[in-house]
């Protein structure tokens, strides 16, 4: 399939090389099995997780960014002086003032000059950075720029609420990006809010609305997700944006040639394949030994596919994903 | 001074209105000599303000936001059904998640499915969004952006520090944008972190840094500023940083008609104006009546600006700001 049958790339763009990287430690579900009491296999059952990854307390964001970051360089062996913009895409910052890419900087082999912020769309930021990206180096803005999604859930996990505490693995990922050759690029891009689901999935302390002044209390530091309820009304609206997103490209859901998913949950997964007649052979799944990892998600299963060999050089790919918002987020990529 | 004279355009931009928001709550300085028992005049001699504003806590950043937003959909009767995303520049989110450009959208009067998300970049954010709406709209992917700052610092502020405590007040502020005709837009646009400043300014708390699990005290919840040891890292970048942000431009300081600085301190505007030979006339100041906005001072002042007569057709101006990071950024824009 060559560019022309599938469609007019809209923003022509490069991904020039990805990484990824996980903590240390790896949780099984069997452990957790055996720190709640509950039986053999229950957590693995629930979850859809045989193992995620949470992090220790003596690492940072900004160091798990970092390894994410140097693996993307290393592994094309692009020179840490050619990139001249870091954009860090968490949905979850290190700490309400400075930003978090600044504090990733900082740690990383960058220049320590170069132009750094964050864009938070939550758990598809990346998928926003990496058309702003396309938008800044189509613009001459910079011409090569690295985005990176570090999340620690971990820090946030409420174990009495087994629904979110079961599903989420902390990790991060890298990708270095230019405008390229333009036999490369963005073919359709769809961003849309339903606020209406804003209170479905939050984690309520950590600025304006709860904090020393306005008072707060344990449970505003960690997750509170209704899964039902954000399921319901994602399941709503996907088709239809699906639809839109791939109309935009000029294809149909059979034509493209890899899914990259955010992972939400192995249910959202299932769900989401089905509602979108999505084939098993068409999408990307690292949930099994990841879980969800918020806005780390999506450059992992990218970085998933690009070294697994399961994107081709023509073929398009869509990105796709349901973050805390509600908010939707698709991209049709000529890789 | 037409386009041609002063520089080339390198992405149109038509700002075509602004607004801007404070809360109902003014403190003024006399009232701060009395409430830590210092002699009249005090206060505001240190601070070098007049009055700035508080937000009750009754009232939430988002609805700040959209007063802001409300004030600059008004002023130029823009339909909100034409804005098709809006941006959240805060420096200080609503919560660790999801971002604030979600709780703004929601009680808005904007249509409620439009795309949405927050750019951070600490108190010179608005200007990064602005660049960023510059590349969207000309590549074609929004028509019509709002792009909002509402900070709310007096929620974190520390009493005992009367450094930060004495200059910091709320406030909102909005531009709306679109590509406009290519006779107004961006001359040069120039962001430079330096991580070695990074703790110079900050709030600990908020996100993966200190919380429940890491551990946490009420310090992490309040500004932690040194104030002169950032104040000396900037004087010793801005000059060079200014000279590039003009050369860009084609432009020198003395042909800029109209200076828009971040609000940082009384102390710095004048010290800034100094190192860069910026005349009295040139600059709009409001830090008076409004303290430090943090990321709402650049577009509170771009506001006052469009608002009474300062800026001028074809004349350009300048935006200029240093934000904790430390990065500082730089906009010449043809109006």
């Amino acid at each position: 399939m060559t560019a022309q049958k599938s469609g007019r790339i809209t923003m022509p763009l490069k991904i020039l090389s990805t990484g990824a990287a996980v903590p240390a430690k790896c949780v099984t579900s069997s452990e957790l099995d055996r720190r709640f009491n509950k039986p053999d296999g229950y957590v693995q059952r629930r979850s859809g997780i045989e193992h995620r990854f949470h992090i220790t307390d003596d690492v940072s964001q900004a160091q798990l960014a970092v390894m994410a970051l140097t693996d993307a360089l290393q592994r094309q062996q692009i020179a840490p002086e050619s990139i001249d913009l870091l954009i860090s895409a968490a949905a979850i910052g290190t700490q309400a003032l400075p930003y978090t890419a600044a504090h990733i900087l900082k740690i990383s082999g960058l220049p320590q000059h170069i132009a750094s912020f964050d864009i938070n769309n939550s758990c598809i930021g990346f998928m926003t950075a990496l058309e702003m990206a396309a938008c800044l180096l189509n613009q001459g803005v910079y011409r090569r720029i690295a985005i990176v999604a570090a999340d620690l859930a971990s820090r946030g996990l409420n174990w009495d609420d087994e629904e979110s505490a079961l599903i989420f693995g902390d990790g991060a990922a890298c990708a270095i990006v230019e405008k390229g050759d333009g036999s490369s690029g963005i073919l359709s891009f769809l961003l849309e809010t339903y606020p209406e689901g804003l209170n479905l999935c939050e984690i309520r302390a950590g600025g304006t609305r709860r904090n020393l002044r306005i008072g707060m209390e344990d449970s505003d530091f960690l997750f509170d997700m209704k899964g039902k309820q954000l399921f319901r009304l994602a399941s709503t609206l996907i088709e239809s944006f699906a639809e839109r997103l791939l109309q935009q490209a000029g294809l149909s859901m059979p034509q493209v040639d890899c899914v990259l998913m955010h992972q939400a949950s192995h249910l959202a997964i299932k769900h989401i394949c089905k509602q979108l007649h999505i084939r098993p052979d068409q999408y990307v799944d690292i949930y099994r030994y990841r879980g969800n990892q918020v806005a780390a998600s999506l450059p992992s299963v990218m970085h998933e596919a690009w070294t697994t060999g399961r994107v081709h050089v023509g073929k398009p790919l869509m990105l796709f994903g349901t973050a805390a918002g509600l908010t939707l987020g698709g991209m049709v990529l000529l890789p």
